[in-house]
Parts: C-alpha cells; sequence; structure tokens
C-alpha cells in the first residue's frame, strides 16, 4: 500500500531552490526487526514508481531475494516524477497553480536527499543493502558516496556513477523529440504527448537493444509490405502510448535532467576518490546485451570499488534484461544478500 | 559535376503506382574504357547523394580503391531524397505543385530500378563491381539478386538482405519524432523540421553507438551542471539542425519507408534462395562497434554468400566507421577490387 511523508518546512535543492511543502510516496514491505538491521533500500529506474512489487516482479516474495519475510523493504518514489512524491505536476504552494515547466531543476543528489529525509523519519539508521539498477544504480551511489558508513551491502546492476556523453546524448535526443511536439510548454497534464511517445520509443531502443528487437518483433509468415504495420513499428508507437497513459512529459523531462546531473565525485574529488570510501560489501552486475550500461563499463565500475565481485546475467533483452532476468538474479542475490 | 538524366515516360513503381517525369541525379569519376569493363558503381546511404567525392573522403583518389584513373565510377541519388533525383519536393506534372506527403511508396527495388535505368543511358552493361554501405549495401544486394549475372564484383560494408525488426524500429521511432511535430504535413519544404532534427539525432545515437560518444564528447574541466550544456547535448542539437539545413522532413519519411521494405528475398523465394544465385566474387565488411549491423549479422550474412569472404574494420565510431576508416577499408579494397 503507498503511503506518504510530509516533509517539513522547505527543502533545499543543490542548486539553492527551495521546494515548499516536499510529500515523498514510498512503500514498505515486510516489518523492520527489533535491532533495525534487516533494512533493504531499493532505489528505482525511471519511469518506475515505489511499488517494487509492480515493476519488478518475482523479486518482493518468499523466493526473491527481497523475500518480505526476512527483510524490510523501502522504496520511495523520486523527486520529480509522478507517482505520489513532489514532481512537476504537483502543485505548488506559493502560486496555487501545478509547477509544469517551473518545476526546478532536481539533481541526483536532491533526489537521495529526499530518500535520507524518509530514512530519517521512518527512525531508519544503518541500512542492510543497497539495491539500485539504472538510474536506481545512480541513486544508490550517490548516497553511499553521501554516507559511506551507513550500508553493510551495496548492490549494483547495470548502472554507472557519472553520467556517460552517450547516456546524455540519448537523454538528448528524448528531450528533443518531447520539444518538437509545440504543445509540450502547455499548462497542462497532456502537454507534449506525441513528443513523450517518442522520447519512450527512442528510450525502448537503448533498453532493448538489436537482439531483443530481432527476437520479439518478426514480423508474421505472409507479411506484405503494402498493406500491413511491421510489428516492429506497432511495438514502438504501442509502448509509446503505453508510457502517456500513465506518465507525463514534464515529469519526463524532470528526470532526465536529474539523470544528467548524475556525479558521484562533484565536490568529492572525483568519481574515484568518492568510489575509495565505499566500504559496503559490494556486487556489480551487467547484463551481456546492454548497450548503455555494458558489460566493459560495469567492470571498470568494480574496478573502481575495493573488495567488489562482478558477476553478469546472460540476457538477449539489453538493458532490459534487469527486470526480465529475475530468475538469474535472485540466484545471484539471494546468498549475496544474506550471507 | 552533377549530371541529370530524365527518364522517358512514366517508371511504375512496385506497388503499381506511377511516377510521370522521373528525373536522376548522378555523378560520375573517371573515364568509361573501350571494353566497358572498368565500370564501378556506388550505391549512397540514407541522406547522402551522388557525390561520392563529398560524402566519402580519401576513396575517389589515385590512393583510394575507387582511383577515377582505373574506373569509371558511378553513384546516382536515390528515388525519393532530394539531390536531384525526383522526390517529395519536386513538382507533380500532374497538379504542378510539390508532392510533399502525396509522394508514392518507394521500395528499395524501386530504386535499384531507377539505377537500372541510369545505367542503360549510360550504355553500361557488365559492372566490374557494386559498391553498398548502409542503406547502400541494401541497394547492392537487391541489385545483384535482379541481375545476379551482371557484376564481377561485390562489395557489401556494414549492410543487411532484409530489413531487421532492430532496424525498422529505429526508423519507426524516427517517424513518432517527425510525426510529434504538428507542422509535418504542411505543404511547405519546412515542414517538421524541429521532428526532422529529433529524427537525425536518433539516427546518431544507433550510428555512433557508446563508444564513439564517450571518447568524443566529455565535457571539458571545469563543466558546471548549473551553468553549462554537456558536450554530447550541444553535438546532438548541432547534428539535427545541420541536416536540417541540407534534407527535408519528407524526403527522410520517403527514404525511411524505403529502408523498411527491404527484403531480397520477397518474391524470390526468401533471402537464402535470392543470395544462393550471387556469382559475383564478394566481400562482406563489419566494423566491430556497429550496433545496427554488429558483425555477427555481417558474419551471417558472408556465410550465405557462396565464396564470399569477411573482413572486419577496427573502429570506436560504430555504423558511421565506413565514413571515417577509410584507411582500413583502401587497405582492404584496393586489391580486392583490382584482382
Amino acid at each position: 500500500m503507498i503511503k506518504y511523508y510530509n516533509h517539513e518546512g522547505a527543502f533545499t535543492l543543490e542548486s539553492g531552490a527551495e521546494i515548499p511543502g516536499l510529500t515523498i510516496a514510498y512503500h514498505t514491505y515486510g516489518n523492520l526487526n527489533a535491532d533495525g538491521s534487516n533494512v533493504v533500500w531499493v532505489c528505482h529506474a525511471l519511469t518506475a514508481n515505489s511499488d517494487v512489487e509492480d515493476w519488478w516482479p518475482h523479486t518482493v516474495e518468499g523466493d526473491g531475494f527481497l523475500d518480505p519475510g526476512k527483510w524490510f523493504v523501502v522504496c520511495a518514489n523520486i523527486l520529480g516524477s509522478c507517482y505520489g512524491t513532489t514532481g512537476p505536476l504537483s502543485v505548488n504552494p506559493v502560486t496555487g497553480e501545478p509547477y509544469y515547466g517551473d518545476f526546478p531543476l532536481v539533481t541526483m543528489r536532491d533526489i537521495v536527499n529526499a530518500h535520507r529525509a524518509l530514512a530519517g523519519h521512518l527512525g531508519i539508521g544503518k541500512v542492510h543493502a543497497l539495491v539500485g539498477s539504472s538510474v536506481g544504480g545512480f541513486q544508490a551511489l550517490e548516497w553511499i558516496a553521501a554516507e559511506p558508513e551507513r550500508f553493510n551491502k551495496l548492490i549494483l546492476i547495470a548502472t554507472e556513477a557519472k553520467a556517460s556523453p552517450w547516456a546524455i546524448a540519448i537523454d538528448e535526443t528524448q528531450r528533443m523529440a518531447i520539444e518538437a511536439d509545440e504543445t509540450f510548454g502547455d499548462r497542462n497534464p497532456d502537454a507534449g504527448m506525441a513528443g513523450l511517445a517518442a522520447a519512450r520509443a527512442i528510450g525502448l531502443l537503448t533498453y532493448r537493444g538489436g537482439e531483443g528487437y530481432d527476437i520479439t518483433q518478426q514480423n508474421a509468415a505472409g507479411f506484405d509490405i503494402f498493406s500491413d504495420s511491421h510489428r516492429a513499428c506497432t511495438y514502438q508507437r504501442y509502448q509509446g502510448e503505453k508510457l502517456c497513459r500513465r506518465f507525463n512529459a514534464y515529469s519526463y523531462m524532470s528526470i532526465l535532467d536529474s539523470f544528467d546531473t548524475h556525479d558521484i565525485g562533484r565536490d568529492r574529488g572525483g568519481v574515484e576518490t568518492a568510489l575509495s570510501k565505499v566500504k559496503a560489501e559490494t556486487i556489480v552486475i551487467g547484463l551481456s546485451t546492454d548497450i548503455i550500461f555494458p558489460p566493459e563499463k560495469m567492470k571498470r565500475l568494480c574496478g573502481m570499488i575495493d573488495g567488489s565481485c562482478y558477476r553478469e546475467i546472460d540476457s538477449q533483452f539489453g538493458h532490459d534484461g534487469f527486470l526480465v532476468e529475475h530468475e538469474q538474479l535472485n540466484k545471484i542475490l539471494i546468498p549475496f544478500i544474506a550471507k
């Protein structure tokens, strides 16, 4: 069940701007044990939400690595999103109107500061394990860089310590698609929807990669180029429209902007210095066909964290493999998180 | 110097539609020898043109594999493009107005039929070598499937015999970006320009791939997330705008549509049967970091052509490597084309 925490007073952002009246939506699964030693904090990716059971099937269950019978699992919707936490569609108490395009720039560090505020509210001190995939991993890395002593274990899946030029180029291309839609900028929740659909389709290309499409999107036998739509075309449109039904272009832009600010080395002497302070037992997991965070990059990340181990998941589904390959993930992570 | 061939009578398309008054723009380099045995036909890629010297540096020169001192090199602008050959911005003689969105669907086979008409006009019979990279390779494969006896040698670089679901998904995403721009559909040459810029940026992601961006688009030292633009962002916008200055959204859409119709096996019993008829000595060249036509796919293509050989170019520039790595290309192709 979704819960809400209303943060007292203004929430100051890294830029110096303030958000008055911050609300954080979150889910918990299982129970906090007496000594508070069973907390597993999950950070969600781009357009996901605080309901881990919903977006990460077969992980929050008895056979999963987030077994709620053992762990007190917490996940908060990120700042700027639209699943209950304050974002561009929230009403700005100062104006009495939704923020839309006036929502301030939120950095990955701000997103993590909101998690830290929620953890304080929940009475959580030490966290047994911090888990992040993709942009969730950005948060996990940012958090552990801020509080290296707080975590026993760190689980990083398909992610990086600083947004790469490649990832930033992917984001900028999505911004260009949204901005090509002239309705983006209108002060209503449906602004920029055609652009958002195109942006999602761009994202999907990079999440899935070639092998994924070639396996799942072949045309049926008897396909006729003059009368039929390619299955791959229908798929892109369907996925674009599907996101439009559950998201909005303003939140999407806000999160893309946060993505690009990700650099755990900022004001900390660079990425390597920041990573050298990680004390948690760390596992770094790459996906064999991920084109955003390819195995070579994940191995380099692993190499910068003292005593960390690298494991690779064999998948045909690119970056999205982290959502699909729960069997392999559980097999790796159940012993890692427990030991 | 650009030359034009005006095809007599209506040009019938694979769909049954007719284009009245087809013009084909082309370039030639060097001289046709007495027995007509020195023809090298180059097929250009997506947004290129008939001027090979312009888009493929260091190939059409004394030290290049297209040495005009030896070869009579021909390249024609493809049907639907905007570099002199009939396309959506051409005036429809029936209406006296440009076609814009009314330009008929052109298949890869139609594009090749226009090349064949031009070859007839130029008095070219046998072609010594047929060269195609990327969508140029689509044309080369389609042409050799139509006339397997016409060519001595076939040079295929970073291409495929049938548009894959992956490549089609990339195209559809570009269409979505163009259509998100509400000005697309207006009957003027500047329609859909913001969408076209976004589409180009999408294309670029897939042409360059991660390694290329990470090498060339790192931010300068002292980069400030609150005041500076990421170099990768500036690059995407610059490249999008650059295409808008030399192309139009209607021609771009026309060529994307042609791309997706590519299947040399259509009405020929499938790709493998079509390829089994290739008699030309064939070389298949892959690029080590190409994510559109990765080396594994190029090796599979090679495996379907009897007696063909596979060579791989080591490049950090993804699919665009075919334009960048002219030294490696010349080294491989000068002996291949001559022997």
